[in-house]
């Protein structure tokens, strides 16, 4: 890129590196930074760095946070009892817009895949674990419908069972709105094992 | 945004402001810096500041650039005597890339837009008028091929011809690989009046 001064390379490099940032729009982001206020773009520059010094694990559910608990876990009004367990924050903060769930979370950060070499050891398991030796009524697995997914639940329910609590796992099924015919054979036959009496 | 934490959001609106990254892109993108190693999240931090700050016009041609003049316009290898006239540094580089233009540029920064309120004073029009003082031999309008590229073509090639130095457009008509079928009828009818003889 040598059409271009060492500083905007430079840019364009370390935008590039970014994911679903291609060389294109890395170069659109790079001209539209450089064009921005002073002050906004050190605002940028700022955001990122001081996330990624402060943001750390918290301490009981694992989600991403910057503090020593996150806002969920602090939260007295949530049921502390009832655990969803999620593979990534993302994850969390779907289930977050819902704005129905009361329980809090376990976030493992991965799921369980021997094509990757994520075995158990990997993901936060064992803080799991150790969270089920408190007072804990249910443990709802959310962890995605993929491979990979289902394979981490069929693994902690196994890992639960023995304790007695109570574990689940959210509906697979039609997604609401979906038209049947654009639909995949897996989930259209997982839609009808799953089926419910009206 | 309450179900993330504080810094985690605020990464997360400000890469929301950039084009073409919506809510869920900067979601992905805070979550994968926070995922990188320090020293690569500081590199990106220091990049877009530094980009900022150092990031002016080259004295000459206008282009972005981090020394007063651009790599171009001080290789003495250019012609200085033919200049290229693209709307931005994004479209330089395009040229720059098939490596077989041998003059410099003028980057205009902008086309005039009635529209957008974008007048003759609003580019770097000045600049140019005053560059053809020079040994000029001719001046190649590489503005886009949109409205307000070919306004300004026509607005330049007005503003230059008295003064007698040559003034050339690019060629409009059917890109290579291109399929007839799929052109517009504007793109068919520039290609046929543009017909050259074999």
């Amino acid at each position: 890129m040598d059409y271009y001064s060492s500083q905007i390379s430079r840019l364009i490099e370390e935008l590039a590196k970014l994911p679903g940032v291609g060389a294109k729009s890395a170069q659109r982001l790079a001209f539209h930074i450089i064009n921005q206020p002073l002050e906004d773009v050190k605002r940028l520059s700022d955001a990122i760095l001081e996330a990624k010094k402060n943001v750390r694990y918290c301490s009981q559910c694992c989600t991403l946070t910057d503090e020593e608990l996150c806002p969920i876990c602090r939260n007295p009004k949530r049921d502390q009892s009832t655990i969803m367990v999620v593979e990534n924050s993302r994850d969390l903060a779907a289930y977050e817009k819902t704005a129905k769930f009361e329980g809090v979370y376990h976030v493992l950060q991965g799921a369980i895949s021997p094509m990757l070499g994520i075995g158990p050891n990997d993901i936060r398991l064992k803080e799991l674990m150790t969270r089920l030796q408190g007072d804990i009524k249910e443990v709802i697995i959310a962890t995605n419908s993929s491979l990979e997914g289902e394979t981490t639940a069929m693994y902690i329910s196994k890992l639960i069972k023995p304790t007695g609590i109570k574990v689940s796992r959210i509906a697979s099924g039609v997604p609401v709105g979906g038209d049947l015919e654009y639909i995949d054979e897996v989930t259209l036959l997982r839609a009808l094992e799953g089926r419910v009496e009206l």
